[in-house]
C-alpha cells in the first residue's frame, strides 16, 4: 500500500527563546552540528520509506514561507495550513482528508517535526514495521519509546506484553503526564513505554475513529474534504476550522480508541525539550562547554553558549545556559532552565511582543 | 596665589572592559546614576577652588576629541596632548612649564581623571588646606586616603604624627604597594594612608624637585619650555618626550624628595578598580542587583547588570556581571573579576585589536 507521510509543524515552542520565536519556532532551527533544521532531518529521515510527493506538511500560514524555504522538494500543495490552531486532532483529521483525496486510502505516518532521532535506521526498520501492521486491519499504531528514567514530562502507555502481532504490543491505555511517584512505578512495572507522539495507521482507520469518537470534527472534515479542488476550498477550510473544537489525538482518539498496537524502539529519540538538550546533541569541549559563535571563555566550565558574531566573553562561569541573538541575551543557570517561561510571561504582560 | 589644576587623563585602562575601549578609557565613561563622565565630575569638583581657564588637562592626541566634546569650557590651549606616554613624571613636568610660563608661578593641583569622590565638600576643603600648606614654602603635599581595610591594591606613605603644619602631617615615606602582612602591619600601626594619586605643589617647588632628582627629564623640560608659542613647540615637545625616560612621579620624586606634607581625607574616595566598584557606585534593587539597561531577571540575585537597547534575560543567575556592548559581552563571576585582563591578553595575542 501507498505510504504517506504528515509532519506536524504548527507548533510556536518557546522553549528555545531567544533563539525561537513565534516567528522561529524550534522545529525552523537548527540545533545539531550537520546544520540542517529539524524540520529537514525530519523530512530525510523517512525518505527511504516515503516518496517527497507523498510527505504532507502540516502548518499555519505564517510559516509556510519557512516550509516553502526549508523544504524546496515538498510539493507546494502538499503544505496545509491551518486557518487556526485547533490542537493535532483537527490537524490529523485534515491529512487524512487530503490522503484519501488522492489516493482514495493509504498508510500515513504521522510525525513532529521537532523531535530529534539519533540511529536512523533502527527508526527506519521500526517505522517499516508498524506501516506493516497498520496495513494489516483497522488499527493505530504507535512508537513508544523505552523509558531511561521516571520522567514527568511525557505520557506514557501501558502494553500488554501477551498481546502482540510481531514487533507491535497490544496497548493497553493511554495515561497523561504522570507525577513522580507514578512515573517511578511505571518504571519498575516494566509495562509502561514513553508516548512518541509519532502515530503510523491507514488514513481510513484514523478517520473511522474519528468518526465515532469525534463526530462533530468528521462532520467539518468531510465537508472540507468535498471542497478541495473547488473555488470554495479555502472558504470552508477556514468556516470549518474556526468551528472545530480544539482537541489533541491523544486525547480525542487515542485514549479512547480499541485496537491500538505499539512498537518499542531504542532509536536515540529526543524531544529536545529545552537547551539543555543541546549537551545531548552536540560535542560539548574539555571543559564541558558546548561553543557556538564567537567566544573567549576563561575559567568557564559546563556551560552552553550559544552565540552569533557578537564577542562573548566569559570568565567563571559554571553551569550556565549563555544564548545571544541580535535583539535578545538569556543567561540562565542550567538548574533553572524550566524557568525561562516567565521571562516570556512578564514580557507578554509588559506587551513587548517584539521578543517573543 | 594663583591655584591651578592639572587632570591627568591619558590613562587606558582595561578594567570596565568591554565597557572601556582603547578608544574610550575609563575616565571618559559615567558609573554613576547622574550621567556625567568621571573626568567632568573631576572637573566640576574643584571649580569652587580653580576657575576654568585655570584648568589643565594632559592626554594623548588619540583622546583630545574626546576631551573637547566632554569639556567644551576648557580651553583649547589648556589641553596638552602628551606626543608618547612617558609616566606620571613628564606629564606633570609639561603641565608645571605651561603653568610657570603663563602664571611665573601657581598653585597646582595635580588630579587623576578616574576616581570618584563622595563628598564634594569635605574634598575641597581639604584640597584647600593643602593649597594653603603648599604656599608656604617649597613643600610638595599630596592628599591621603584613611585605609579601611589591609588593600594590596594601592601605594601606602607613612606620616610622622608628631610633626605637623596644622592639618598637614609631615610625610616619613612613600612604600609601594605591600604584600597581605605588610599591608595589615601598616594598618595596626595607624600611621600609613593609602596614596591617592592627588599632589599639591607650586609649579616651582615641583620644578624645583624635578631638577635635583630626574636632571634630565628637568633638561628636556626646560628646552619644551622654550619652544611654547614659537613654530618649533610641536617639534621639540615630540623630540623631548620621545627622549624622556618613563617615570612615575611616585618613584621619581615623591619616595626621594624631602618636606612632603600629607593631609588626611575622609571624603569617599574611590578608585573604581573594577566593575565590582558599581556596586559601591549605583543603588541596587531589593534582590542586590545594580542593574541598567533593558533588563528582565528572573530569580536573579547580588549581580551587576549593564546593558543597552538590547533585552538581558536573566534566570536563576547570582554573583554575577555583566556588561553587554555593541559588539562584545563579558559574563563574569564576581569572585574572578581580576581575570577579566586574561581575556584581554587572549584578544592580544589572537590579535583581535577591534575588541581592545
Amino acid at each position: 500500500m501507498k505510504k504517506t507521510a504528515l509532519i506536524m509543524a504548527g507548533g510556536r515552542g518557546e522553549r528555545f527563546w531567544p533563539r525561537s520565536r513565534r516567528d522561529m519556532p524550534k522545529q525552523f532551527l537548527s540545533l545539531t552540528d550537520d546544520g540542517k533544521t529539524m524540520i529537514q532531518q525530519t523530512v530525510e529521515r523517512i525518505l527511504p520509506l516515503v516518496d517527497m510527493e507523498d510527505i504532507y506538511i502540516s502548518t499555519n500560514r505564517d510559516y509556510k514561507p519557512l516550509v516553502r524555504q526549508q523544504l524546496p522538494d515538498v510539493p507546494e500543495e502538499n503544505i496545509l495550513c491551518e486557518p487556526v490552531g485547533r490542537n493535532t486532532a483537527p490537524c490529523i483529521g485534515l491529512g487524512a482528508v487530503h490522503v484519501t483525496r488522492k489516493y482514495g486510502d493509504a498508510v500515513m505516518i504521522v510525525l513532529p517535526s521537532d523531535h530529534l532521532i539519533k540511529y536512523t535506521s533502527i527508526f527506519v526498520n521500526t517505522l517499516s514495521d508498524a506501516c506493516d501492521v497498520a496495513e494489516q486491519g483497522k488499527n493505530l499504531v504507535t512508537l513508544g519509546i523505552t523509558p531511561d528514567g521516571p520522567e514527568t514530562g511525557y505520557g506514557y502507555i501501558k502494553f500488554r506484553p501477551e498481546a502482540s502481532v510481531g514487533r507491535a504490543l497490544a496497548v493497553e491505555r493511554f495515561v497523561e503526564k504522570p507525577d513522580r511517584e507514578t512515573a517511578k512505578e511505571y518504571l519498575a512495572s516494566e509495562q509502561y513505554l514513553w508516548n512518541s507522539g509519532m502515530f503510523i495507521w491507514k488514513a481510513s482507520s484514523i478517520l473511522d475513529n474519528i468518526r465515532q469518537l469525534l463526530p462533530d470534527t468528521y462532520a467539518g472534515l468531510e465537508r472540507i474534504g468535498q471542497a478541495i479542488g473547488t473555488d470554495r476550498q479555502e472558504e470552508v477550510l477556514e468556516k470549518e476550522f474556526e468551528a472545530f473544537k480544539s482537541e489533541s489525538i491523544d486525547y480525542g482518539v487515542m485514549e479512547k480508541a480499541k485496537d491500538i498496537y505499539i512498537l518499542s524502539g531504542s532509536f536515540g529519540w529526543d524531544d529536545v525539550g529545552s537547551w539543555l538538550a543541546v549537551e545531548r546533541l552536540k560535542s560539548s569541549n574539555e571543559f564541558g562547554n558546548v561553543v557556538n559563535g564567537n567566544v573567549v571563555a576563561v575559567g568557564t566550565k559546563n556551560s552552553i553558549i550559544q552565540g552569533e558574531d557578537k564577542l562573548i566573553a566569559l570568565v567563571g562561569v559554571e553551569n550556565m545556559i549563555v544564548v545571544d541573538t541580535r535583539d535578545a541575551l538569556l543567561i540562565c543557570d542550567k538548574d533553572h532552565a524550566g524557568d525561562i517561561k516567565k521571562v516570556l510571561e512578564n514580557l507578554r504582560i509588559c506587551n513587548r511582543t517584539e521578543y517573543l
